[in-house]
């Protein structure tokens, strides 16, 4: 019996939409528990939405996985459902946007999914602005209560669904292109580049430094095993708890000092002599 | 036997204030859930968490409702807890300052009120100025543990409960004017407006156009199903999920574009030749 | 057995690091109810954390208090998890770098501790800059599982625990001496002064007066029992929910209006004629 809701969203924690959903959740649903991952993804910022749910997936309880950054609701991109893990422990609920997509790949693969559209399941609404509160939610709760999945709607062939857009890495003329993924609230900016991405490049251990460059500006970044190994002044390359190399300073903000934001591109080659 | 609180307040989530009721909740009714409607409401706005409540009524999950936006705390106001619902199936428990009143109204009005003196079910405490904490939490909770309404004090006539004050439209001259009820976190602004206050002014259908009037502008405003039927550069009126006709843009925020904020009068009428 | 976590960070609810937490948790223990005290401190500020945890600690539910301001992450401090209560009715899990210090002095002093290096109970992580999910969040889990303290890394002697500072006031040459805690949403600012610490300068009831100083500014404060006995234009100094005095104005923030943030330095001594 699924009794857990994992819950994400562009909907901010100012106004009650979040409240109502969970409200309604908790209406049809009651012995079901909903854990926040976050509200505060940027409006209508699938790309965070999507990176912010595979950052999380492998650490989600199983259950419902409720992801909504929907700046098509009410149009035409389909409301869905996918199961997914290796037990089909979680069933993602959400639009079919791309913001599902990259958590899913992640956790194996679709294995099956469905167009929710039988509206026995959903609220009736005098407007279609608010597919969390009046499909999405009362389905995840529905799923909880142990409505089968084909019981919401038609089923989808999984390759259908529209697939979400990670960005590339690439090595080149001996040089390894990357951009920031992401910008934390401390600061630190996770690259698409993991460890393995400098093999390219050599050898390194911690303590080793290599070439950064951003925005037409170049700096030493040494290789550290945590923020505390930075030393005053420096520029840190940490690889953070996702496996990935992130961009930092001791107890600063590396955004802010570097001007680093989401999406800027870089560049990671060994130290010319 | 009652065991969820939706909790809405102006406490922020900064300081522990929240926090803190939910821990004095949990000790005494180990049972009960709390479910979050917002804790962002304004610091003082009792307007603003009034009209919170109202657009989350009818998605309240049965049992308590603890609402505190209560700029006289340890004052003259009373504190107060409320039964609504049509199988009394709610108890507002909060100030009586208009908080809860336009919740209560919308659910068949007050059933049974009564005046939170009894001491024996508050926390003992230092200073005046925490009655969350101290009184309505424990009050909140002590309820859902099965305590009766009447163990909390003397019951009030409900026609003596101060009335929440929401903005009325009205139709003069071949003008609806209205207000701004509520800018939400993406920019739409709510008015105090549904499709049925356009009938004075004639028949309309998705894709007519008005007149809108606002801070001595005037533009074409489009009757729109979603926010996405919003053309580039043309500003929606669309029926939202609370059946109020909310000005929007598509991916953007009418507030910010257009000027609108809580409480702007706004005026519509046809579109002269 | 346990079935509480309240749980207090800096990691704030904009990243999804507080809703992986709670992923963890869910999926070791799930029976376990995670009250969030507060993840709006401060990054790295532990000094906030630790005034927060005090404010909170008689009014937390028994269980395990999971508490992370973190900036030594994967360095040096060690991890910890402290008994305290009368009747070690709560466990502190955090680092050991004064954070949890003042909230276990307060709840009686550390019964039990132990240093947690057992990784059998810990989850392997590619970095190790995520102790909340990697560590602190499964031992809080497993706690609450039931598995012994002991089980989780060898007992360390309390008193080798680094304390937290909190700072004194003092009374001199007629003067009380004290500094600005902490300021809360609504502009409050509350002193590490109580009303025992004005015995010096006399008796003094509601309505009386005294001269306040900060920041080379002086001016009347008239100690007031509510926020709403403050005059218009007047400082009120008020015994708050923690028994600890608070430069307050009515409906406006003190702090802003008078320029006093956290640590500023104050002074009170008895109006000169």
């Amino acid at each position: 019996m699924l009794n857990t809701i994992s819950f994400l969203t562009d909907y901010g924690l100012v106004d009650e939409f979040v409240g109502v959903c969970k409200g309604v959740i908790r209406q049809l649903s009651p012995h079901t528990q909903v854990i926040d991952i976050s509200h505060d993804i940027a409006a209508h910022d699938v790309r965070a939405g999507s990176l912010t749910l595979v950052r999380s997936a492998q650490y989600l309880a199983d259950g419902v996985v409720l992801a909504i950054v929907d700046p098509g609701v009410g149009g035409n991109r389909r409301a869905i459902a996918v199961e997914a893990g290796d037990n089909a422990e979680y069933i993602f609920v959400g639009p079919d946007n791309g913001l599902l997509a990259p958590a899913v790949a992640i956790l194996g693969g679709a294995k099956r999914a469905v167009h929710l559209v039988n509206e026995e399941h959903h609220l009736a609404a005098p407007g279609n602005t608010f597919a969390g509160r009046d499909i999405f939610a009362p389905v995840a709760a529905y799923l909880c209560e142990g409505v089968d999945l084909l019981e919401f709607g038609p089923a989808i062939d999984p390759v259908t669904l529209l697939p979400g857009v990670l960005p590339l890495s690439r090595f080149e003329d001996g040089v390894v292109h990357g951009e920031v993924l992401w910008v934390d609230r401390f600061g630190n900016a996770q690259l698409n580049l993991g460890p393995e991405d400098l093999v390219d490049l050599g050898h390194f251990e911690e303590g080793d430094v290599l070439t950064f460059t951003w925005n037409q500006k170049s700096r030493t970044v040494r290789l550290c095993n945590t923020y505390g190994a930075i030393r005053t002044g420096e520029i840190g390359l940490v690889v953070d708890s996702y496996g990935l190399l992130s961009v930092c300073v001791d107890r600063g903000s590396a955004s802010r000092e570097l001007g680093l934001g989401t999406t800027s591109p870089v560049r990671i080659e060994t130290v010319k002599e």
